[in-house]
């Protein structure tokens, strides 16, 4: 038999995908378990979106250009400008979801050996994308005790090296919902410019953004253009995540020529997701107020329940609809693991994410869980219960 | 301004991009172009796949699983089975596309350095897929007066070095649209067996298969399960290009596990494409019956009108819609480029692709072009005037 190759051997496991026997398991046992992991809002897609499938009248599902729909294109550019981000269609390329558009960008910038410094915790499919391009992850701890906040300038500036290509940041942040500072940005940006490097921004949650806080695009600095790399995508901000329509966009023209070749080698992005994006834009901005109304009060039921479990710490989150939080356990992987295969209240139990698979820092986030507020509230408090009861009984708990 | 990738620059362009400007300026210029370089069909797609997308009610547009939906996978694999192809649903990894089925598999089973011996000449986005997986492709060269046959195993086996992981074939062919015969099938795979090599083979033209003849699957050959990787797509089946669903099937489960990392790591492939996709199994024999009268019936004309050209040859392609034809010119290329920009038969001109983009070894395929038949029997007549009026005037004429 061939052999496997080594990066693909490499590539890391999700670590839910390693809960997910344990899952089946509680459920054959007849356990309810309520998925605090799932990162699927349970919000409908736009009408819009829907509605614009079904009249669709075309009889032949054809390509689309490598850079996406013209109209597509042109009304995304809209919407960017509305809030504020000077974007021109020419800037845009739509990519087969974020996760194409990270993984073009990263090649385009990006040679095998390079490094990427990134903010941890982070999304934990960035280590996938990074090995497909071969490039190496060198992380910066963002602190709980701090509320996540953007680390400080000057432990960036101690990673840099030689090697060093771009910087990335998500913002709203997945998987800790924060949203930085203008202030905090701006000096993220200077620094950028000083080291001359790329800055990617993954910006997929920015309508999520709570208690007046605004998460500000890497492109709306002025001298950052053949700097400043936007990752967004309609899957969280209109509820369509099997759509895979993304996009890349960037005032770098010669960047985005090296991304076309990247666009055009894999033809085209999905057609039917572009045409059901392009009519959720038609979206009314009520439907991202009641979205946001939904998740303020799941948050504040979370953020509060949690809190007032003994030996729980939540930072409260300003955007996105994630929030990591730390336990008083040993190990949140053994935890998370023990929740399903060990307890229930009442017949239900719990499926979280554990926080180390979004470090990349070995041992780092061992006693802090990601959850996702995608739920109704009864369920949402039934799931608080859970963990509080959970750690009553855990035999790792630490204090 | 930091610097772009190195291996992103070097990604290639593709030869029709090159002539684009030049079919826009011969359109501006009053001319008809008669697109002969285009892999989209021009068939309708199935109606049941249409009805479906209109007839689905889902509110949200979410996830599929990472291995695509069940039920589709469930009918595929009927689908294949059918067809003599012994496939179980285990065996199936939906994908985005065969583009990303290609990507995965190449990931999966080499290592930056590794190399892949694949019969030029051969569909131009290998050379892009290769290279995002740093793997470097060894031509073998098949021969215009051989019909493009599959060159001879001591061919192949001259060209394997201890680098040589896999060897990927495209049958039938793009853009040769050769049919491999069973026997010399037999003695490529094993080959394989006695070099423990890959085997990869692009399938997605299986149905588009004339004059009796038949592709014979990779997979159906007995004690290749463990090397056998069979890449599928619905784009040119059911000229679905747009909907991006493609797949990877194989019996190797620890390749499998591998290609999963991929494919969990970009999270789902299309939703919508796999509605469409699952509904257009449900299309009758019918349907293919009549797309591949049609396609008959226009390769018969292309080909018999070609080899009446005088200095003109091109092999009866025994499948997909292609036919690559040698003519009696200093360079494709250029004669592309000249036929666009300088000549006209009473208005009309062609764009044909130069075939140097489908040759890996420097200076091959030089006096060819591809041809696509996937325009109607009037256009595609008038096409071939053009072709033979053009090279009457053409300078760089060699006989």
């Amino acid at each position: 038999m061939p052999k496997i190759s080594k990066v693909g051997l490499a590539m890391p496991s999700s670590p839910i995908r390693k809960l997910m026997p344990f899952a089946n398991a509680a459920k054959q046992a007849g356990k309810r378990v309520i998925h605090l992991n799932i990162g699927q809002p349970d919000i409908d897609s736009p009408k819009e979106a829907l509605k614009a499938l079904k009249e669709d009248d075309r009889t032949v599902v054809e390509y689309s250009p490598s850079e996406g729909y013209d109209s597509y294109r042109t009304k995304l550019s809209e919407y960017y400008r509305k809030g504020g981000i000077p974007v021109m269609k020419e800037d845009i390329i739509i990519t087969t979801g974020g996760s194409e558009a990270l993984v073009f960008g990263l090649m385009s910038c990006m040679d095998p050996g390079d490094e990427i410094i990134i903010p941890e915790p982070f999304y934990a499919n960035y280590i996938g994308f990074a090995q497909m391009a071969g490039v190496n992850i060198v992380p910066v701890t963002a602190i709980i005790d701090d509320g996540f906040a953007l680390p400080s300038i000057s432990k960036f500036e101690k990673l840099i090296s030689p090697k060093t290509k771009a910087i990335l940041i998500c913002n709203p942040g997945n998987p800790t919902g924060k949203v930085y500072s203008p202030e905090n940005l701006k000096e993220l940006t200077d620094m950028v410019l000083r080291h001359d490097l790329y800055l990617f921004s993954d910006e997929v949650y920015r309508e999520f953004c709570y208690d007046g806080a605004e998460a500000k695009s890497v492109l709306s600095f002025k001298g950052l253009e053949q700097n400043a790399i936007m990752i967004d995508s309609v899957s969280k901000r209109f509820s369509m995540c099997g759509a895979r329509v993304g996009t890349i966009v960037t005032k770098n023209a010669e960047l985005r020529n090296t991304i076309m070749k990247y666009a055009m080698t894999r033809l085209s992005p999905p057609t039917l997701g572009q045409i059901a994006a392009e009519a959720a834009l038609l979206a009314p901005e009520s439907y991202f107020e009641e979205v946001r109304t939904r998740y303020v009060e799941r948050r504040d039921v979370l953020v509060q329940g949690l809190n007032e479990i003994p030996g729980v710490i939540c930072p409260n989150p300003g955007g996105a609809f994630y929030a990591v939080c730390r336990l008083p356990i040993d190990c949140s992987d053994k935890f998370c693991q023990w929740v399903l295969e060990e307890f229930d209240l009442d017949g239900d139990t719990v499926m979280m994410a554990p926080a180390s698979g979004f470090y990349s820092t070995k041992g780092a986030g061992n006693d802090e869980v990601r959850i996702a507020y995608v739920l109704d509230l009864p369920l949402l408090k039934k799931a608080i219960s859970c963990i509080e009861a959970a750690l009553l009984v855990y035999p790792g708990r630490t204090n």
